[in-house]
């Protein structure tokens, strides 16, 4: 195949491409890394340090109210390879968020699913849909896409937890919605146990008969540390590996709690390490014990608690514990696998 | 539209009926009861008392050794609207099985799936493909189809315990497989918690991440009373209701536990009695705690620990309780709803 | 494990046994054949021929008016090896239906599910919840679970097809229902294609937006022979081989046209043969063109169009062509699947 | 609850801001416009005009060879609305391609999945995987994700059509491979049907038995008009409505023909019109056939055969037929649906 017939001038060229222009077109040909041969990814690997976190929150108690904006007071992880855009990875927000003593933040919900992992402290509780959700260090409370949301301080202690959103996702489909709710009276003698958690946290493989469940995301609304400690201690036990992990799944449909997130845990003992790994799609990780190092891509880490670390898509990771790591982390896995763009690569 | 057409004399007719009968064929305006306004149910309202059950199983393990046929010392309830055939339900097999101290029942397999509910005692352990599985008061333990399983007793005391099996549905559909297996030494000194329970048993909605989980049925393999017991309790306490009904199910998959079989437990609190219901297709219920009354279809039973109730297809049945009752049972369920046959109707 | 310590008489197990009967309980040990290595098949390898069926059908056409009982002029065809119940294997039942000219057969409903299949003649149509399909030599008609169906005959000619129910599966469930209609005016100037056909059926992967499909089963209720046989040319074509096989499926759902019978059709070019073949669950297959062998089990039917065949679950079953064959047949793969008991093996 | 304790001066919050910009954190209630009522939809209503894009991809085709860049000679449509980039809507790549006579674009595949929809003309085949698809007016072809795919001009005519590409969802997931392929040599004898069209396209609900489908997009890789118009004959024959929809689907397994993409073809009589409706996620449709008005948002467009539209997420749409109108459509329905974010709404 020959192109000499193609006698063009730039002048004729300049011209289509004018005319194109005024048309709202572009040549494909000038398009440049629209097709890459791995994946072109938004972000690099970072990680956030649970103690600035932890300081730069309270400043922020110190010095903002609750309700300066967004009725939340929360610092959002921005990622330094995404242009200014406040996403920890290019498809996952995180933030740490802080409640002083006696404050509230008052109810809303939006289509963006979000969850909250508690890395310290205790005593605040989250209303979803009006259940008053406990939270503890080392729990995963969920706020599924659309359910009303709002958090109680009713102690004096402050607290501070990690909240994780699908955000950039919806975004870039162009379905957020967001509407205001009526907050509830605190109810400081609230149950020990959310409604969610006696309806459908009995025990593993013990559903209810005949109740109804939400259409999309997990019933269960809280899962405890105790239990997931347990569970990660009876892998182990069962596996003699020296690392152990745990995915958080819908206790009746199976499967992941939400569709737009996976979350995980990993134990890993002191002096063990992880396979480096890398899949498709975005991971914010974030320490709840132990100390040791995180690889990912060219970069590495040391970890300690409280600590955020972002893996871009298609970047390889890794964990190696100097003392016993619990490292909780989401991925927008099932978002991938559903629609057929999961890949993954060991080693 | 007129028959006056039609002369034939009964000599006409009769020669063709024989001719019939030769070619293997029959008519079908001379079969009657094929097609009926509801189901022409097989099998009848009935109940095994738990204390003849008791009895009856004593003396077999008095008098017939464990091995004397079928490796297993097992009475099966007859159904007797079945003429004869040794199933509790017409597509469900119940039977109680009982191991004195230091037998065994060994290993071998088979295509009908099984499960083992136990009303009292403790001691005596099953053996899933290797797994041993402790087999407590208020436990329900798995041996889905096609595991090898063998059961052990390794103390001094004698052990009962209730058998169903979707024999009869598997025998209908031609799929009997059987096979004998190699029995392993018991070990007596054996982990409190089986394999199965140490990845899959952790808690609510805790999965392991990347185990691979059985085909076709639950990996969970035993389900502990004192998590049952806790969830029935959480349930009365969050629904306010005095009757509570939990369903066992696959941890990983969400559903029922067996393609064949849902199992189900109901506390039905002193006083209170559940709602007349009926579904299509057989169950088999089992009294773990309390007395009362059980309707089935035109009969009423007062039932006790141990019972065993067979309720057939399309019969109205309902608890009441005297003192808080404990009633454990099995349906096919899966299997009507599977085939779109599942009906049901309250009241 | 030693059993000296049994030191019953034939007297005590007498005992035992009398009082077991007394109880409604059955000895497992003395229970033989409950547990086969292999399935113990009921059922036995048959042929009913064409010819046989088409003159018994006539004279019953000719002696018995079509109301005489049941509505439906129907010769069921009767494993020899089933004891005398009227099903072609075990699990399926398998008739040759006849209606003279200006018959009709009366709206019924029944929650067994049917199909016809049509081996010879054209001009009766029939009615499924009022859609009227017409019937043509080599089409597939289906009657699913709980829809009314009529059969009329507008014309002078009688005519024959086969009907296969899964009636013995849901007598052995126990969920039998059956509902007598209103029957409609004989439309006899309907339209060329149903309305099911004119929704569902405007070519491969080609489904209406937003219309509503019934729960369980295709919303086609009629694939015609011109493309069957086409889609079997083509098969052919592409692949070289010497016989092609469809599948019939759902058109929006993907999967079987029905939860409990799975349709097929092969085509075996003159001197070919397919490989030997078998599989748990039942199937009756029926010649539409050519002539050859069907080796089932350990028979060997010399075929030719319009004979029935009944292929016993786990019995092996291969077709020699003479000259092309075109054979149709039913399974209850679908159930076998379902219920986690399905098994094949080749050769 | 009162925010007078916090008495923080400017300096204080710009030292905070400072810090927290320092840190690679934002604060969130400086954030403005990330949770909005309604999508904050990227992206505008437009149409780029038939007649235009014939003219421009004619000029391209004289001025142009098609191996410049990307090995396509491909127009983007390139919303006025999504500051520069090259999508048609936010999460869809919409473009005409121009191949002149005898001019292949050679193979290659790419994660993101595309999908063809031709206008006028015919004479080009695609080959996927080296299956060669016959390209026609009015006919869907489809390249879906990771399939090789080269374009042939064996002809003197040159061909146009319509790319429509997933590749905003794929780019935004960070999930973009690509990579060259060996092409084949054009085989200007080829069969009239691909292999795809000869296993799949056999009929509706006809289907091969156990051949091997891919995993995650429909076998059946071209949709003929023929059958499409057809099918939208009987469904406005059956409906007796003034307009009728088809989805393009999978013939296997059901559901959309690919994971991110739903393909639609409407057809509205002349003189009527479509219901106003809206869903988030993005659309792009084409004019096949007729003309009329496009209502999209606030923007009325006339349209004509050949036309590309724009639809944002949740914007209203409607059409109105001066001549009868078919009109293709892309939607990314599915993803909205498998992350449980779709919303519709009527009028």
């Amino acid at each position: 195949m020959t192109t000499t017939r193609f006698r063009s001038t730039e002048a004729d060229i300049d011209g289509l491409y004018h005319e194109l222009a005024e048309h709202e077109l572009q040549p494909l040909w000038e398009l440049k890394g629209l097709l890459t041969r791995e994946p072109a990814v938004a972000g690099t690997p970072f990680r956030w340090r649970g103690d600035d976190l932890r300081k730069l929150a309270e400043r922020a108690g110190d010095l903002v109210p609750v309700d300066r904006g967004g009725d939340r007071r929360v610092l959002a992880c921005c990622n330094p390879g995404l242009a200014g855009a406040p996403y920890a990875v290019s498809t996952l927000w995180a933030a740490v968020q802080y409640l002083r003593g006696h404050e509230m933040a008052p109810a809303h919900r939006h289509s963006p699913a979000a969850l909250r992992f508690i890395t310290e402290g205790e005593g605040v509780f989250t209303l979803v849909d009006g259940d008053p959700l406990p939270m503890g260090k080392g729990d995963l409370v969920l706020t599924p896409s659309w359910t009303f949301h709002e958090h109680h301080n009713p102690g004096d202690a402050p607290m501070m937890w990690m909240d994780v959103l699908d955000l950039p996702v919806v975004a870039a489909l162009d379905a957020v919605f967001f509407e205001e709710g009526a907050s509830e009276e605190a109810d400081t003698a609230t149950a020990p146990a959310s409604a969610s958690e006696r309806w459908f946290g009995g025990g593993p493989g013990l559903v209810p008969a005949g109740h109804e469940t939400p259409p999309s995301h997990s019933p269960l609304l809280a899962y405890r540390w105790a239990d997931t400690d347990r569970a990660l201690t009876a892998q182990l036990d069962v596996s003699g590996a020296s690392s152990a992990k745990l995915r958080y799944s819908d206790p009746v449909r199976g499967g992941d709690v939400m569709p737009t997130m996976r979350c995980e845990i990993q134990r890993i003992e002191a002096g063990a390490s992880t396979a480096a790994f890398r899949q498709t799609g975005g991971r914010v990780a974030c320490v709840l014990h132990g100390t040791g190092r995180a690889r990912v891509g060219e970069r590495v880490f040391d970890i300690a608690p409280g600590d955020i670390i972002a893996v871009p898509s298609w970047s390889r990771w890794q964990f190696l514990a100097t003392s016993r790591l619990d490292v909780f982390s989401v991925s927008d896995a099932p978002v991938l696998e559903a629609l057929g763009l999961f890949r993954t690569s060991e080693g």
